[in-house]
């Protein structure tokens, strides 16, 4: 039996290892939901609003690869864009699925709700076109090609991509189906030369370094990346945005590059060095702190997803996995073992009836943390000082250092526990952030995941505080002052939350144990009397830019 | 003095009556705020996220006639483009004022947070100019035309606007300013050759009826609306969406025309009049009553903002005052008093101890409202029930008939209460769509605003049940229990909040009079057992649909 379009789009997502789709309801995507409601193998987690599921779906496929979504017409698609043009920006592929007016509503300009009232049914989709990979209307003949040329690119490309369903499209049979083109393979000679020309930058490095970042995470490159360091016996340090790229108990791993603000032990490592290989680097002014890190790419090999760079000569159309298996090969082996300096973190400071601060609670995040854990970070102090936390083995790092979008966190959580119900997740996330998508702690606790929420209520957006530097007390950096405890009983109905707030170091310890035992959703409040507390990374970026 | 960019903005919001600002703050916005702050006679109203900011401004301007919000680069502008793009399909004048980061780091191309990572700035101007009538980045050599300019547009279009200021640029001195353009007046000669036809169509109709619609309201044409009715002495209905353009008291007011599904007295009257006035028309999906209303245009007088149409053919560049005013003048003075029929709310039904019902509640609000109130009302099952509740004169009826997204309703509320601290802003709003932005609530009650919130808990999204006629128990219509009293205590810490949760009908007249004795903000849930109760004006949609 022929396939209608809605069941051969499921079909390529669960192909893909998509077990679940985010999105809300609406008139537009009836069909869509009612085909997947019929449909074995991939189950509709419902957001409370499409910003939301947009979120769910970033962090969902930070953990699986790919993620999807479904939305409805104008409105519903509209509001998930912010989240959208995030996953272009932070290089995470998901497929966008707005469910829109039947085509003969579309061909006839009829003034449908959800339209501008004035006939044009593209107007989204054109929007779209800016924050995706590639967008396109689906239609029973054109889906059999189309769905999977979208979800292709996607993965490719590591980008969202954009399908707009007429809603009397999806339960049509699917047209004529394409083979899927071969995928382009490395450029060997392109290779050779890139790697012929880095190992004359080896040989010559007293010094060199490996510099983990962004790309590495997003192309999943962490097997070859930590096999070339091996190989080459390096000292490895990772940029901001790379987090999670490296294994950090790794006996070469030297800590996190944080220009001028992070650890000068790791600063000086990494701007003495006479090589450095950088993988996947993005050259954002979150990642290179304000632009106070010196890095000089004569003295680089950067490997990009799809070229490489020595010297700051580009050598196009290599895959990054082969550019990191020919440079193990280049016998450029270090000799001795790596220095390791201690992380900032490793000492609890603090007594037990003291109050917290940055200071006291970033030491006990790190001494809690557990191999396979999956940490989701926030916009704001909580990026800045959870850089600096080593992590165990095996941890996924999920934060967004490009886009920086706040409140992002509480849906990723979501979309995070829903991939992987079988490991631990952690949310860090501030007060200020947390206000914008606080409804999406309900789609948590009323489906039972588990994750264990840290809630930062620092009095207000306290990393705006830090970066306008002039007014740290400005009227519009306050928040209203919320119950949190409250709140968590608003959505409990149905599932038992463990909470707390702590204001001690003490209590915190007791609560991080207790939600350990408890084994459910749990929400810790951090009260922090000082609107001004921050890491240390912050303090310095104060600094520096009141320099400015 | 010179003034600078930014005070040279405010001057001309405040010179449109503007005395409030919505945003969210964020570091690209910085120079906006804080010139802001130092100004006299327009404060900030800080939202939860940058959507609520956009429907707040929605809500303000449709009782202040102008509304203008800021937001950050990216991240926050994004956030609001459902509500700006609903600014557009509902005639709504905003503007929306975007902070991006500095000229300099714009035309270096810089990889800053809140970009695509691609150094590109224009790419969300660009998805602007898609749901804006006016887009255009802010400098100091520019901003004496570009700002004057624009607002101009706004207001005649009835439109948003957007307007991105570099954050540099804000404090520079504002350059040239140019001498505002003239407005164009009413083309004579097409004005007086649309009246001698309409008066031709008005002499030989026996049974004339006025329509009065969507862009009465937009463009404020009420008064003149109301003296043409009472110079022809003619019947007058509204439209769904022209709701609150008509005294629903006045002796000619006969009543809501929904189509097959409305009042069936009103159905007769309009469909047999021999010559329709109708004012502002809006041939939407929602407004015609899913395309039952059956109107011929031959048999009409439409005056539209910017030109009339008799008997299908139009005539250009006439203001829809000169428009009224001239027909008013025409001689064609009907004879006799209107029959007004009953409204369909006008009986109370239910006793005290009975379950509350769309039968019983709808009277109930019609009792309750007074003079001048502000009703928001939401999308959902309350949108279809409230249109056919016969409002006190004075009244201000917000809603999106047009747009319809759901949760728009709680920061409209907002919005309204903050354009009109002397009137009394009533929000009725479903469960489901109240979970959208239920954040918002936080800001009304701590700011001390008092409307008396409706929260409608029927259990899941009763409209999409009713829409999706095959289904009306998917499970993606469910949404989860909250405790909404328990939500109310989570943002009550500073101000005190008058709540109720009524499952009868004694209980709901109890808390209706107790919210008016309390006069601060209140929040009365109504909690219905049956998911699928709704108004008669659904059920008859919904059998319609059905027979599709």
């Amino acid at each position: 039996m022929t396939k209608t379009v809605g069941e051969f789009l499921f079909d390529h997502l669960k192909a893909e290892g998509i077990t679940e789709i985010f999105g809300v309801p609406g008139d537009f995507n009836f069909s869509l939901l009612d085909t997947l409601e019929d449909y074995d193998g991939i189950d509709l987690i419902d957001n409370r609003n499409e910003l939301n599921a947009g979120y769910a779906a970033d962090g969902y496929a930070q953990v699986k690869g790919l993620a999807a979504l479904i939305t409805t017409f104008g409105v519903g698609e509209l509001s998930a864009s912010n989240a959208i043009a995030g996953a272009y920006s932070e290089n995470i592929p998901l497929v966008h699925i707005a469910g829109s007016p039947d085509l003969d509503a579309q061909e006839a300009g009829d003034h449908v709700h959800h339209t501008l009232m004035d006939g044009n049914f593209e107007v989204f989709r054109h929007m779209y076109e800016h924050i995706t990979a590639y967008a396109v209307k689906v239609t029973k003949e054109n889906a059999g090609t189309e769905i999977p040329k979208a979800i292709r690119i996607a993965k490719k490309k590591k980008k969202p991509v954009y399908l707009d369903f007429p809603i009397d499209q999806v339960t049509e049979p699917v047209g004529e189906v394409k083979a899927a083109e071969a995928v382009e393979e490395t450029d060997e000679k392109s290779l050779e030369a890139a790697v012929d020309r880095a190992k004359v930058q080896l040989e010559e490095a007293d010094q060199p370094v490996m510099l983990v970042d962004f790309n590495t995470l997003r192309f999943h490159l962490e097997p070859e990346v930590q096999s070339l360091a091996e190989a080459l016996n390096v000292p490895v340090a990772q940029m901001m945005q790379g987090k999670g790229g490296f294994n950090e108990q790794h006996p070469q791993y030297i800590g996190m590059y944080g220009g001028a603000f992070g650890d000068p032990e790791v600063q000086k490592s990494v701007e003495a060095a006479d090589c450095i290989i950088a993988v996947g680097m993005l050259w954002s002014d979150f990642n290179l702190s304000k632009y106070t890190a010196k890095l000089d790419t004569e003295k680089m090999i950067i490997i990009h997803p799809h070229s490489v760079e020595v010297a700051g000569e580009k050598y196009e159309g290599i895959h990054a996995a082969d550019a990191l298996e020919a440079l193990q090969k280049s016998g450029n082996r270090r000799e001795g073992e790596v220095e390791t300096p201690p992380s900032i973190y490793d000492d609890t400071a603090g007594g037990p009836e003291e109050e917290i601060a940055a200071e006291s609670y970033y030491p006990r995040f790190q001494r809690m943390l557990k191999k396979n854990d999956i940490l989701v970070v926030d916009t704001g102090t909580l990026s800045y000082g959870m850089s600096q936390v080593k992590l165990p083995e095996g941890t996924t790092f999920i934060s967004h250092g490009a886009w920086q979008s706040i409140g992002y966190g509480t849906p990723a959580a979501l979309g995070a526990s829903v991939a992987a119900r079988d490991r631990r997740v952690l949310l860090f996330i501030g007060e200020g952030a947390f206000q914008f998508t606080a409804q999406e702690l309900s789609t948590i606790i009323e489906k039972g995941y588990k994750p264990v929420i840290f809630l930062l209520n620092n009095q207000g957006y306290t990393i705006e505080r830090y970066l306008n530097t002039d007014r740290p007390y400005a009227e519009y950096n306050d928040v209203p002052v919320w119950d949190y405890m409250s709140l968590v009983d608003t959505f409990s109905s149905v599932t038992e939350v463990f909470k707390a707030r702590v204001t001690t170091n003490g209590a915190l310890e007791e609560a991080i144990e207790n939600a350990e035992d408890f084994n459910g959703p749990s929400v810790i409040e951090l009260f922090v009397t000082d609107p001004m507390d921050a890491p240390l990374y912050l303090h310095n970026l104060r600094e520096h830019a009141k320099d400015d």
